[in-house]
């Protein structure tokens, strides 16, 4: 009977295990440097707690399971609920702000499409305990240079709002505004007729369809487009956050990320719970893959969880979508997977020589390996021929009788005899500084 | 509401996180000098793959629950099966030995008890597509070197053998030979008489019972005891296994590792699939923690998963055993956590001022934090000196006017007023080697 692996999970290989833990330290020295640290919660926490986020609607596309004891839990679909309720647990009382980032594996039960899996990995932070416009500066100038720090360079972080779009969900009447920000989240995805279509279908006159047109136009740069927002809202809550926007914006020039920044009015953010500021970044690919992360202010979440109102304001990076528009781009370098040496006794009697010759590399940082299926010494050639190794070491006996063995350049097929006791030493010298 | 981390899982805070990281660390780099590479697998697999590894008693202890597929899938409890499924779905044509490594997760629903969780992390390797001797060696040096690599030096690594274990019940004419295995694994676990006691209730004889008091004797040095293993044995396959013993023994002789390794033919490593040698690492502790890791051969499990007769060795590291041991004595350097500076604008209008020296010094590769919270001058410092940051910069207004900023040394007290385009240069002076 053979198994396979569980529909829509992955196997990850050497080569892209090596190539994602790139990705992942170039991510984390980022974030190290705006002084955010590490967290982690257990990958599965009682249902309850994503329900209360974001209702019945997430809940069906939790796993979700009854454990033993008859407890209903749930394998986790993001970490900002966990690490909410982290902070609920224990640290409402520590000072502010908490800076903290998680790289950890996600899970949801959708039906798998491109970049799309039921288990899936995340980078990202959460900045909890302010409220004001510098945190969420902080956290998209730092969503912004994660991007960077992986090599890419060609995409733009678009900044919608919450209050925003209440504001003119309000202005239009619209009782269902999540609804009309469900339908205006998914504009990219349709034609302009059918967008149309679909603005009358849920209820809007040709007035407020005339108004939701002009909402998506608010999208470009800042400075173009800010000026048209201050013309579509006239309210005193929406001009206060579209001065909050202008503030935001100024500070993301300080932070010299200002040539990555886009308004864009007509993003919502699917998540219920974000209360001001979202942002997603889109890079160009012909992989068909949208946003490769996101984020935005969550101010309720924390209450909601049964802590005191605390402000919260974070980011995740889609690490299943950024890493093939990586590759795409050849932007991570390939790993070196091969050994520097490979060890081949030649014969039964000088096995414990190679195991010296190869402990003593080891010993000296080499990455060395040792033949371990009793190949003769012609297969053991072919095998490190393959394998890209590009030094053997020979163990004859004779050789070794007289303190010797003999080091193979696998390119030139030079072979030269050394002193047993060199033998590091000659390593080192030939590898130079690729070791 | 307030909702709590479910019961046996824990939440890891940044200063933990930093450690394990550390440790991770030190492991990950000795597996690679071996050569070792590292794959993951889903965090779940089909129930079936565990039950067919080891039966109904360990589905027992998983966390098992259908998808919304109706498929019976289960959270990993280990990944020796993942892998071994891994290698028959699609390396079994491959160049051997596979060497691959994991650092991940596992899951059982047991009591939690000290140092055990129901979620809990392993570094583990796995070697496939060789039965030689050699390999055994090659994986049990490894398994030395990996906790000599996290500083940890006392401990010992104790190697049983299942085919003597076999042999030794059809001595007795055992037939539950499982049984007596797991009854001799226990036997640390209780004093010399209940042992005895638990012996005869089993059904042996006053021989049997004298013959396994013998063989639990055979426990320690290798040139001690394996000639008394000689003298135990007379069959031919024990005697086969004994001379295996022998040189493996050689072999991690030439490994340099000797004197970590001890012979005790009392284990049998609890898991039904080993079928030679089998091993444990013990660390001498207060904290009633047992062994720290284990491994051996398994030279059935992948023909068992339905794929060709391949055997393999390998082993795991408990993190969770290992950690504590290693901060009761010490070896766990404490991680820096506090940036190294903290930038402060003293009032609003020098925010953006306060945001270009930060990033300033954080493209200088300086762990760099700034106020975001509003703070007035005072109680950021606190804030500063509550962090232990050793450096603040403070922006004020008249001061930038003449293009200069405040470097305040925290633990002195001294404050210094610096051209801000030099700051970066003033402050990497400062810190010296040190960031």
């Amino acid at each position: 009977m053979k198994i396979e692996r569980v529909k829509g999970t992955r196997d990850f290989l050497p080569e892209e295990m090596a190539k994602r833990r790139w990705v992942f330290e170039r991510i984390r020295e980022v974030f190290e440097r705006y002084n955010f640290h590490e967290v982690l919660t257990p990958t599965f926490e009682y249902t309850e707690l994503f329900r209360l986020r974001s209702g019945e609607e997430v809940v069906k596309q939790l796993y979700a399971f009854p454990d033993k004891g008859g407890r209903d839990i749930s394998l986790r679909p993001d970490m900002t609920s966990s690490v909410a309720r982290l902070f609920v647990n224990s640290f409402q009382t520590a000072p502010k702000p908490i800076k903290w980032y998680y790289m950890a594996n996600m899970f949801r039960y959708e039906e798998p499409q491109s970049g799309r899996y039921r288990e899936f990995w995340q980078a990202g932070v959460e900045l909890i305990g302010s409220d004001r416009v510098e945190a969420d500066a902080e956290v998209i100038a730092l969503f912004v240079e994660s991007y960077l720090a992986t090599g890419l360079e060609d995409f733009t972080v678009n900044i919608g709002d919450r209050v925003l779009l209440d504001e003119f969900a309000k202005m239009l009447s619209v009782k269902d505004d999540v609804g009309l920000m469900r339908l205006i989240d998914k504009k990219d995805k349709m034609s302009r007729e059918d967008f149309i279509g679909a603005l009358r279908e849920f209820g809007l006159s040709g007035e407020g369809v005339e108004k939701v047109l002009s909402l998506i136009e608010i999208k470009g740069l800042p400075g173009e487009v800010l000026p048209k927002a201050e013309e579509l809202f006239t309210g005193e809550n929406a001009r206060a956050e579209i001065t909050r926007l202008y503030e935001l914006v100024d500070l993301l020039d300080a932070y010299g990320v200002s040539k990555w920044i886009r308004i864009d009015l007509g993003i919502a953010r699917g998540f219920d719970y974000y209360t001001s500021v979202v942002f997603e970044a889109i890079a160009p690919n012909d992989l068909g893959i949208g946003s490769v992360g996101g984020g935005g202010r969550y101010d309720n979440l924390i209450e909601v969880f049964g802590g005191k109102p605390t402000p919260a304001t974070g980011f995740a990076i889609g690490i299943e979508r950024l890493i093939p528009i990586l590759e795409w781009k050849g932007l991570i370098p390939e790993p070196k997977l091969r050994p520097d040496v490979h060890v081949v006794p030649i014969g039964e009697e000088v096995k414990k020589a190679a195991v010296e010759v190869a402990s003593a590399l080891r010993r000296a940082r080499v990455r060395a390996d040792i033949e371990l299926t009793g190949r003769q010494l012609r297969k053991a050639l072919d095998h490190a021929g393959k394998l890209g190794v590009p030094y053997v070491i020979l163990i004859g006996s004779k050789d070794l009788a007289e303190g010797r063995v003999t080091i193979r350049d696998m390119e030139s097929g030079e072979q030269r005899v050394v002193e047993k006791e060199k033998v590091v030493e000659e390593i080192l010298k030939l590898l130079g500084a690729s070791v």
